[in-house]
């Protein structure tokens, strides 16, 4: 998993073959086809070690009973440390998205995640209004628009951080922290008294 | 580049040569060339042909001088047909991104749009700071929250909307016209006084 995640992130998911990950990992390929009956399947299992660590990150702020504001404050802050952490990996993962958007056989392990984070954050924002700390709101809507938000954040800063410093005001996640800033301005909207 | 459109949609932008888009357009190499650079030019080439239709439609919004609550509004009504219209090209786009992420040579074409963009929105941003409609904020941080949201609403609107029906809450552009929720969402925060 280790040389394919390797592999994916300088080559590319697509251009990155079953034989050359057997090759760098120094295993047969029996001993792969043992363990995953795929490529995507590798992909599959990358996905879910990567994902359980923002599960566990996400499950301490469910835990702690935090008011919406202040998790979503937090939640923001993990962003811009998953894009640090994460940033090789992130463009794996998008170019397994569009692989995966012509692959039915794939579609539901990529959908799962979004699934799972969408209902969180709905019920999130359910127990918000609830509480009074938000506005009242489409709880689906309002998860929806934080996901792509938080999507859009990653995409952005991943494609921009590459372009030269210097040239251009677009400098990604380069210390400003853009997660929390649009987060901030996306909690206003939420707190926004009708 | 009608011909390169519709195979970069069915096989994705790596898997399509040179070949394969001359042959399907019948044209000769030759005649190929002496248009277009390589194949990341003519996909530039197409790209701003998209652009052109986007840039179009902002500057009238623009040349009638609305304020910025209307015209975010009428933006957002832009991206849910900018959806609907373009979803094929939508892919490509996202593949063209990754694909330019590990080529320094096409960098600069697919940062300019962003930069236009960002600018466009942090002018508007401004202009609505001082007509007093929107909230005091950094109008860059105000822009580049727009265009994550506008790039994660259509990477997850095209993500999802290939799900099966009924299995999924996720039914991605479906008619719910989910950008002009989510905007209206944020431009609450926008407007947010401190």
């Amino acid at each position: 998993m280790q040389a394919a995640a390797t592999l994916f992130a300088e080559h590319g998911y697509d251009a990155t073959g079953v034989a050359v990950i057997c090759n760098t990992a120094d295993v047969s390929k029996g001993a792969f086809y043992h363990h995953f009956a795929s490529k995507n399947d590798l992909f599959v299992a990358l996905l879910e070690s990567w994902l359980a660590d923002l599960d566990t990150r996400l499950e301490s702020i469910v835990l702690e009973e935090t008011p919406f504001p202040e998790a979503l404050s937090s939640m923001a802050k993990m962003i811009d440390e998953i894009f640090l952490r994460y940033r090789g990996q992130i463009l794996i993962l998008f170019e397994f998205w569009m692989q995966a958007s012509r692959d039915p056989e794939v579609w539901n392990a990529v959908i799962a995640p979004f699934q799972r984070y969408e209902s969180y954050f709905a019920k999130m924002i359910e127990k918000g209004i609830q509480e009074g700390s938000l506005a009242d709101m489409d709880p689906q809507a309002g998860a929806r628009t934080l996901i792509s938000l938080a999507v859009g954040l990653l995409l952005q800063g991943m494609l921009l951080s590459r372009s030269s410093a210097g040239s251009s005001s677009l400098n990604g996640f380069g210390g400003g922290k853009p997660a929390q800033k649009s987060i901030s301005i996306l909690l206003d909207g939420f707190k926004r008294l009708k």
